[in-house]
């Protein structure tokens, strides 16, 4: 408990059983959960073999290159997962729960930049 | 053996003990390869952290993008290492063994779409 | 004209008088149009810019690197804008539209790959 | 002249003849400085009609988006004409002038968060 990570702000009181926005308690959609968990698990894979690529003296930068491309390309695309579920179950419905400000404010900081 | 693949050079043959990019036994510095190992194994952990934070039924997906954006952003840093060492230690010096052609080709490669 | 795609929606009837998307007939927030449009124009003079650079027989290759990596910034800054109004006046609105799985779609093909 | 531009950096002086990095004096090839021209002025071309664009109050952001997505491809293409012009003409004989390190320097610099 000594560093507070990203994922300890996720912590949900169970007994509370409602999740508004502002206490961070939307939930993620389970079918995107799920998905974008197999794609990082392959990513994750992979980035273990370039880890043991690098292990080699005979390593070849350019194929580590690549390989690295490989993997943000698998990111990106568990990104996509989470982003499209995020857009279908929080963002499109966002009127109807009255924190568009929000919802559209902590988006584009993700964005931004990128 | 005139040209090799990617693919190809993934490959190593465990008897022969050396590996040969394009016959010309190009190898990545030490430097750059030990210290691309020690970032890729942070991003790994990095990883690991979303992947178990997609087991909980809580998980948020701004926070989760927010991650993913943090460790694509260490993959990139990574390569940012793997790169320079290869400019200084292959591409600067390619006129003096005669390969520019090859090594601009394939690091042309790389970076294509990017 | 039940489904419409980019190419139809490029292209305006000027008798008709009235753009219409998917049949929502969903336009463009005045504000972010406007400032879209005054980024572009600073980024189509600073590409201008570029140009001239390039009929210079004395240019260097990186100076011009840097530039266009100054020009992709400000196109990414104005898409930054569209996107926002974007988010706020369409997307968190769709609910209340019943356009969500368009509105997701469409939006997700323009971040793919990126 | 109130302004100092990259442009301005470039300035030779024509009767010294000699052109070294470290006075920012080596030259793109010609070929690639002249692509990259055609390919910016077809860029160029395609931001107008955003700018166009946006002056129509039933532009749909969905469709800016999407052009300004492709004009940002147009300009990553131009600078991979600029970048390999520069790999094959001023990186890959670096070892030979003796400028490998600040050669590898300012183009890392270009590379950075990219």
């Amino acid at each position: 408990m000594a560093k507070t990570t990203a994922a300890d702000q996720l912590t949900v009181l169970p007994e509370q059983g409602i999740h508004s926005h502002t206490d961070h308690h939307l939930c993620m959609p389970e079918d995107s959960r799920k998905r974008a968990a197999r794609r990082l698990k392959i990513a994750r894979g992979h980035l273990d073999s370039i880890v043991t690529m690098l292990e080699n003296p005979d390593a070849y930068c350019v194929d580590v290159l690549r390989q690295l491309k490989a993997v943000q390309g698998a990111l990106a695309g568990a990104g996509e997962v989470v982003l499209r579920g995020h857009l279908e179950a929080h963002v499109a419905t966002a009127a109807t729960r009255g924190d568009e400000a929000e919802i559209v404010d902590e988006l584009m900081e993700v964005f931004k930049y990128v």
